[in-house]
């Protein structure tokens, strides 16, 4: 520094900048310097593991290995081809392959009674009441103890279940085609909020609404489905996007739509009129209808990535409150998971943080599919659900820009002066930047049998995508 | 200037900040100063006229004199109480007081035959043809010019009329009850978009959907309606501006839910399945539907503003393709006109500005009750349909804050984290600032029976707002 430049500084104080801990820049601005503060990090946390894996990724040139790089453009292209159509409407047992009377799917990665979250065990119980092989609640235990029963995950069977995301054998599930692709998602009816089974209820109350869902709204929803011939999902979500819904936790707006486009049909279906008024209603006071809709559309949307070599694509991301898993589409039968976080939210009357059980539920694919949290942009309204405010819900989507590999060419945002909302989560981009995907989501009570505490938002592991990545070189190396 | 500075100034060059003219900037700019341009305008237009009326207006203390204060507090707080309920439907003949077989009302100020423009000529023709007075548009059009037909404004008859606004005898209209003071509006229903009377439209297939609205979908809604009791209209535009509408040209979601409310209750009414489908089909291919709801919801809302001494707050915009015209509270009774200006717009295929009728329509009601273009940063997908982006829209509410008395109260806008759309337009503010009201419009073709030809902007005539404030000074001077 020359002596000008030095008597400069004395003159007119330093000007900083401060790269990484803020700790640094409070106490240079406590002193009266003049601080910009970057929020810096090293690339993957600085971990000389996770530098080797992403440097061994890595071209001559610096950017991504071509092979990689050919083998994400086909997956996102495949994710912006997808068509989901809802075609109808039927019983698990005669859809879902693998299905049997005492099989029970659930949401998240593979779990065994004795690791289950309370939740999940709670849905466990009501589906075996319900299916009618316990009695009580107690008896279901027992049997879900016994080993008698086989749990796999939805994910397993083409399917996606919010919450504890339980489908037993009796239970009517929507069918959602790929129809660009020919591939099936399947996923449960949606009950309504509160003390409903998939938050791991399971009283007399949701016991009664389930039965009542088979006997009257899926047969109508049926009925009128059939003579509608079948529902654009993807047009519905686009223009929900368009009207304050996100699709994960805020789905007022494609419910909506929903009601105009199966209304008409609902008239004609062969049932006493109080009976499809009965079905009007239940639809019409759970803004959630949707969200069992735009949940197998994700997953239909994702299903034909699978098995694309080379790709670091996430083609499902998921839990069961005890784990949270990742799926990548090269390596799409493995889950690498750590455990489930909790969320930070906003609470029902009557509960806190204390009554809450870690995340939970295959909801998350509408994140991993570019919608959800990756578009709370479109949905400011959504933050008096799950907490923040409106500049925290475009900023939310502006970030997930750095971990995805396009934006959506159907899902635009109109707030963001009608850009699409970023999509196909790629994992080495969120081990290099340390950012994790942003998710909304329903917050379950942990005790088995209670149900819906609150909703808010939740940071996945980063150990997930860590192992993700780990894995992932491992078997390119292997394969070479 | 010290010659130290001077020197300085050689060595620098100038900045420079720029009020008024840009002109002078863009100079400044091409031989490379800094300019800094400053959108200022002398207030009131710098007219020694305006100014004076201005400053008689304003107290000891330079603001403005109390009684207008409270006036203006009384009046914005009458607004803001407003509970425009849904409550029925009838025929304008039955309900609206003056109304005979005879009477035909149109939007806007009052204009005769000979002054009216060609989309209120159209819709007058084939209103007298509905009514059966005449057989063809051309005895309409006779009839019309041979002052045998009694004109006269909606807003004279507790009723508003989008674009030509036309209502006769036999038409039914919905009722909308401002239960917080017991006064009433009236709306025709809403025919849809294209070739519709409203537009100026008269041809065979314009009379056949009326008289289809008559024979099954006024009945149909209205027996739909006395089984729901009633609908918060309040409560569903609240809905709405947080599902992307903003209540007079986007009603999507508003219709939208008008068919969650109502679809349980027309299960019920007593026609066959086949004309209930079709009137649900009609309703969810229309989503200005709720438009002609809007209108009313916010006419009856303003109604009882209408003779509070001392208010400057404006309480009716009204234009009929000829006039543009603005009512204050203080003097409810007078109309201030001035020509109706063009709109910049975005049209239908086929068509161009040289096809464009002048602004048209009771529906800037909207706009001064503090939605529609007031709530344009609600409603950004809108741009699509009248031009511009979406930071416009956001921008056009925030500039609204310039020359509106409040921010409403349940009216809330998220992408603006929730605060309450621009209301109460105070004419005081709108004379000083220059800054007129925004507003969104539909665009007739000027020729009778043609009908919409595209959507936009418009800008009021800011004399007629400065007439307003002429005359209020004149009627307070005489007051005293």
């Amino acid at each position: 520094m020359s002596a000008q430049k030095t008597l400069e500084l004395f003159a007119t104080g330093p000007k900083v900048i401060n790269l990484g801990l803020p700790s640094f820049a409070d106490d240079l601005r406590r002193s009266g310097a003049e601080v910009l503060h970057v929020d810096w990090r090293p690339p993957a946390g600085g971990d000389p593991h996770l530098l080797h894996a992403l440097e061994s990724l890595q071209g001559s040139d610096g950017g991504v290995l071509p092979e990689i790089a050919t083998a994400n453009e086909e997956a996102v292209s495949r994710l912006l081809a997808a068509k989901p159509m809802l075609v109808g409407l039927g019983k698990a047992s005669e859809l879902i392959e693998g299905m049997h009377a005492k099989h029970i799917l659930h949401a998240g990665p593979p779990v065994s009674w004795q690791r289950m979250s309370g939740p999940t065990r709670g849905a466990v119980m009501g589906a075996l009441v319900f299916e009618g092989l316990a009695e009580t609640p107690e008896q279901a235990a027992t049997l879900a103890a016994s080993g008698e029963i086989e749990f796999s995950p939805c994910h397993h069977h083409q399917a996606v279940g919010p919450m504890a995301g339980v489908i037993s054998a009796s239970m009517s599930v929507w069918i959602v085609e790929n129809t660009a692709f020919g591939n099936r998602a399947y996923c449960t009816l949606n009950e309504g909020l509160g003390k409903v089974l998939r938050y791991g209820a399971f009283g007399d109350e949701v016991m009664q609404r389930l039965r009542w869902m088979e006997c009257v709204l899926a047969p109508a929803l049926s009925q009128a489905l059939t003579r509608a011939g079948s529902l654009d999902l993807r047009s519905l979500i686009a223009q929900a996007l368009q009207m304050g819904d996100e699709g994960h936790n805020r789905n007022r707006a494609a419910t909506s739509l929903v009601i105009r486009a199966l209304a008409p049909h609902l008239i004609h279906v062969d049932l006493p009129k109080e009976e499809i008024e009965a079905v009007l209603r239940f639809i019409d006071s759970n803004d959630h209808f949707f969200l069992n809709l735009s949940m197998p559309a994700c997953k239909a949307a994702l299903d034909p990535c699978r098995g694309i070599k080379d790709s670091t694509m996430v083609v499902a991301m998921a839990r069961n409150g005890t784990d949270f898993g990742v799926q990548l589409a090269s390596m799409p039968d493995r889950w690498f998971t750590a455990p489930a976080p909790l969320v930070e939210g906003l609470y029902l009357p009557g509960f806190s943080a204390a009554d809450a059980a870690p995340d939970i539920g295959d909801s998350v694919i509408t994140e991993t599919a570019g919608i959800g949290g990756f578009a709370m942009a479109a949905a400011p309204a959504i933050v008096q659900f799950v907490g923040g405010n409106a500049s925290q819900a475009l900023s939310f989507t502006r970030k997930m820009l750095d971990i995805t590999l396009a934006e959506h060419s159907t899902y635009k945002i109109p707030a963001l002066d009608f850009h699409g909302t970023p999509v196909g989560i790629d994992v080495m981009r969120v081990v290099e930047s340390g950012v994790v995907p942003v998710v909304n989501t329903g917050i379950a009570h942990h005790e088995p049998g209670i149900g819906m505490v609150g909703a808010g938002l939740v940071k996945p592991p980063i150990a997930c995508f860590e192992q993700a990545l780990t894995a992932f070189c491992e078997h390119k190396e292997q394969s070479r």
